[in-house]
């Protein structure tokens, strides 16, 4: 039996088959070649459930979205200090290749336009490009679960063409944002673009980053909290070329897409999606790409900001007891989030002095953050100052570990 | 009794009241007169409790953060497709100030730079700069529920002094951006930046924002749902001049900021926050806003990209009936959105052969999507077809209106 | 008869009149209006004579032309203090409508470009537009010799359209280099810009600039030493827009041209030259009226970096008295400035100690610089001081003036 | 016995020693090691006279006056159109290190500029860097009649440092301006930067440029003329870095200067000069040399558009024969260039018809122009179709090799 879920998006997949828009990018010859008609989306969710279409195990290079990856795997490395200091994480305005740094401090203005995304590869782990490679392609290898070889092909063409690279480095290496060999950083940068890998693959890494850094299927954390974030942010703000703000108007998903027709978006909590299609749009996003993103948002409401839900009243009931008037029963739902916390701690202190006795009841409570634990054992003790008392209901044992919170069993 | 936020973000505000950093804006002779020492902050939730700090009931004039809302109105009063044909949403690099615009289209990069910010004040509804200007003062009375009013000091101010917005307006009209009196669209525009506000104000903006475009107090809806993602993923790509980058990485809210030291933050669905306090950095955002919001949002964990709370299984049990093995129950919790549907539909097409009827138990789910009931339909006819049942239980009537669902009394 | 460098003249005119290449300007409506087949071409020598071919007496506006003049009466009124601490004098290397202005100093790259040339019209001498309007149109009748009235359809077409130039205007308003009301300084540019030319008039201005500014048929001086030479080197380095270096380059003479087609050049102590055919070149100058000064410069080795005549030894003879060897006499021949004076005084500083009196002969020398006599005279005084004598023959009465110096008569 | 000019520019020379503004170049290591207080002067005229003072004989390197002969070498090599495919004219307005090249062509701006310098050195004649150098060298030693050798220290420092020029290098290799090795290019670069000269080296070399090409003291002729004249243009609008139109409004003289603190400077047909004194203002030219060229330029009147001598008239007198009135004798002086052949045939051809002969006498004239001999010959072949002759006194026989003209002997 199939998921209408898996209908909704084949059919999805196959009106974006049909768009005969766009250019193969010819930069590279070894690009150029690609075939124009090659499509696939793979969504994979955060459970580990993928839904595939088209040509999702067609090999193709990573090209620019490499550079979420070379980004996160350098902070992860040296944290952000060190790299904030050489990289910034301002949008551009400018297209991916520009020639131009800060006027002030000199930074490539983020890591996702080549001046940044040369300067992340040359702080990969490793003593020399060839450490450095291997330490990504490890790193890659994590997310994907199985390893990934470079494309030597592309490689060879990247090498043999990338002038423009090269010139980037040097104007690096001419401010000190680049303190090693320059081309021994380049090299690395065209290699790391030229790593083979699959829409499949793809999805698995943004499932991976959808999942707060844990790979679905390993389990493996691979991304540190802080630096999820600031990946995720990123990719918002500067993953899409100049293609940017309308990307975040339109799709609103942190995402990255690559010249070679790659497209990996990240729904936090939910799923990683990827699409591959060479042809791209004149801000060098894959055309297919965008349109199967855009019907994807627009589809199931994904947006970072389309309102997804109607208000869920975090205190169900309020009710008095008949039998005590001066005991108060919350029966709780959803998640104790920080809005939900407040929701209850607001109505908590207004309740009248002759109220003498809260039972707070977390049954159909879904979720508890830790500081909501705490903010309820506060509120406990400050009705206990105030010779009242504040008891739980906790079957779901949500808030163990939480001092001071009275439990009624 | 006071509840611990409140204690917790007071704390957070008079740490941030000890900053003494930055400059307070001098371009405007009456900005120059500000008192570097006004601080206020407020926090607003979607459900109209707030929380409210220092000078919070002092007035000051809006300046950039009225471009915000301008471009709302300009939506909703000529739609997307007009005003995105004079307007980008490319996040610029550019100083607020910029003489630029894009060199094929012409178009300002984005509607918060003052060339785009000028272009939607030409687009508000009315004949001619009063009755835009008190469209606009109708518009932003709505969302503090209360009249707004210029102060004239600081508009004659600007109106004397604000010879690069006339170039600027002048460069639009010179490419037709601008269609009609250069000099008119630039004195609705001082108007605007001279409408008087303060935090407390600015936070009730927030917070309709934040809840879906309805005042919370009111309860009427001022933003339209597809104007409200636009204008929210706007903020987050240019809101903070060019510090944008910094803001969406470190504080990670939609946002905008005006040089008499306001600033207005978006926690969709949970809360509108603002802050006043005149002393900007080098970018033009106030020093101690800035530090305010990247405390709160720390603290509490509001980073958009801050993976908040565990991963909740919308499956919480699946039984099956000891006195019918045929039967198999499912009991869900929380959200029935896109993510958890997927993950229950997944189940649900895995069962094996031997499953002849399934119960889906609503009884714990807190919300259920329109889609997401439509899904379950789908699934259930599926069901049928295949010779099986599908049936839900749904004491909290909450899938009332799809239909082809059997629902179990 | 005819001269044959009236019949050379009227070859390059005619193989210029077959090009069909370049489009009218089209920004004004009533530019476009003009006769694409018109062509014009007028030489006129220091001396007054002219040599004019075509359409030589219609009328067209003076366009950018106007800002050689327009710049020189503001240096006339105000002194190169005042003027050049509000414009440069570097060219540009940006279009001539460009708004940027120098980061540091805020002043226009160059009084050609139009900010530069604005303010210069703004600093014309009067009380108000129509005062410097007037005082403009007194200037350039100097020029020509007759009145010169403003084309009022050429005005109303670029008052209702400049609006660029009005944000430029506005621009220099806002840093302070423009500090009147910008509007007025806009409109006396467009009314010095739709000041009514012909050809003719054109080429007399020019040969006024290569008559050290002296008007070749009044005898008037309308430009001061300083003031020439410093338009002559604006001319030389931006006076041909985006094509100026390509100018100084293939044709090598100090000009300015106009988008309605009229270009003006000089040689110094030689020639004005002007031309006039609307067809533009993609720099925006006058297609037909480059090819012909191309065709001149080469023809006449007009380029100021051609050297011209072969070296003509100032000395023309040093011979030594039959009789009295101790007596050398050298025969001078051309011009006695700073190289030929250089020339005589190294071998008169050569002399050995036998020759005890030079007679230096300026029979058939042509002229004497004032700075050249005073050298000869110092040298006079220099071998009196030896026990030597020097003496000049001086049948043209060349050296009047100069003490010190002892003539045989 | 000391010439008068000797103790002129002895004396400017000191005037100039005293300034003490300005900065050394630090940007290379070894070029931070120089003297500041070194300060040379020599003023070389085109028969080879030389005026020598302070440290003109101290020996530093060439820097980006190089830029000059790697240009005009480059020319006569490939000729014209191959170079001016790749290296364009135009003044940028930009820094000379900027990495920015056309628009449209992506050719550098002009060969002054880094970008352009770089590839006129790849188009040195010789098959790699080392026959290249020696290329250079060579056509070099021909200026200064010595061999001349590379600074190993300083382009051991270049090389080591010079990350902004081989970004360069990669840019243009990048759009196919450069179509060789870059690292060989800029190796080349930096070895012609290095070369060593003096002060009195450069003065020799601007003298054979002020002397058409032709080294003074050797005779041979080291610049054909249209290369002459295209980098005396080059040199007049680019020379100076980005204080090159200051240079040419004050100065008015085709220069170069380097960042090792030389100048060299060109006065066509009279001088060359060349001084050196290592700080730098902040356009990156010498501080004292600046002073010092303007000082020469007012003293001696030198600047390009500086009307140097009153009105010459060609026809000093124009008699009729007491005897035979139909006879009419001019007697000409100064040169029959292209003014003055006109002014004399504009009087030839207003001749009543009385006259039936005229007789120019050239016995007082300086020289006359090959074509100026031609329009004299056709004068006088229109006075013979005429009916009437033209006769010419030709004492010093310049018109030699020009037929149709009747001699008078």
């Amino acid at each position: 039996m199939r998921s209408p879920i898996d209908d909704e998006i084949r059919q999805i997949f196959d009106q974006c088959s049909g768009i005969v828009e766009g250019e193969v990018a010819t930069y590279i010859p070894e690009l150029a070649a690609a075939d124009p008609t090659a499509h696939g989306l793979c969504v994979m969710s955060v459970e580990g459930h993928s839904y595939a279409y088209g040509a999702v195990d067609v090999p193709f290079t990573v090209q620019s979205i490499s550079k979420v990856f070379a980004y996160a795997l350098a902070l992860e490395t040296h944290g952000f200090e060190t790299v904030d200091e050489l990289i910034d994480v301002e949008p551009s305005g400018e297209a991916f290749n520009e020639l131009s740094l800060d006027a002030r401090t000199h930074r490539p203005r983020n890591p996702m336009i080549n001046a940044g995304a040369i300067t992340a590869s040359s702080l990969l782990p490793g003593d020399g490009p060839e450490q450095q490679v291997t330490a990504l392609l490890d790193y890659l290898a994590g997310f994907v679960d199985h390893p990934l070889t470079v494309d030597d092909r592309v490689y060879a063409s990247e090498a043999s063409t990338g002038h423009r690279n090269r010139a980037i480095a040097y104007l690096l290496r001419s401010v000190d944002v680049l303190r090693t060999d320059p081309m021994a950083a380049v090299d690395v940068y065209f290699r790391q673009c030229s790593v083979q890998v699959t829409a499949r693959d793809l999805a698995l890494m943004a499932a991976t980053l959808a999942n707060g850094g844990v790979q679905p299927t390993t389990g493996k954390l691979l991304v540190s909290r802080a630096v999820l974030r600031r990946v995720l942010s990123v990719m918002a703000g500067c993953g899409m070329y100049d293609g940017a703000g309308h990307w975040l108007t339109e799709v609103g998903l942190p995402a990255k897409s690559g010249v070679s027709g790659g497209i990996l978006a990240v729904l936090p909590s939910q799923f990683g999606v990827a699409s591959f299609a060479p042809p791209l749009n004149e801000h060098g996003n894959s055309v297919r790409g965008v349109a199967a993103f855009r019907s994807l948002s627009e589809h199931y409401g994904s947006h970072l900001f389309e309102p997804r839900l109607g208000r869920l009243h975090t205190v169900r009931h309020r009710t008095t007891d008949v039998d005590d008037p001066g005991t108060v029963r919350y029966a709780l739902q959803g998640d104790l989030d920080v809005a939900g916390t407040e929701s209850v701690l607001w109505q908590l202190t207004s309740e009248p002095p002759s109220t003498r006795r809260v039972v707070v009841d977390l049954g159909a409570t879904d979720r508890v953050s830790a500081h909501a634990g705490e903010l309820l054992a506060e509120m406990s003790r400050r009705y206990l100052v105030d010779g009242r008392t504040l008891e739980v209901v906790d079957p779901q044992e949500l808030l163990t570990g939480i001092p001071d919170v009275t439990r009624l069993t």
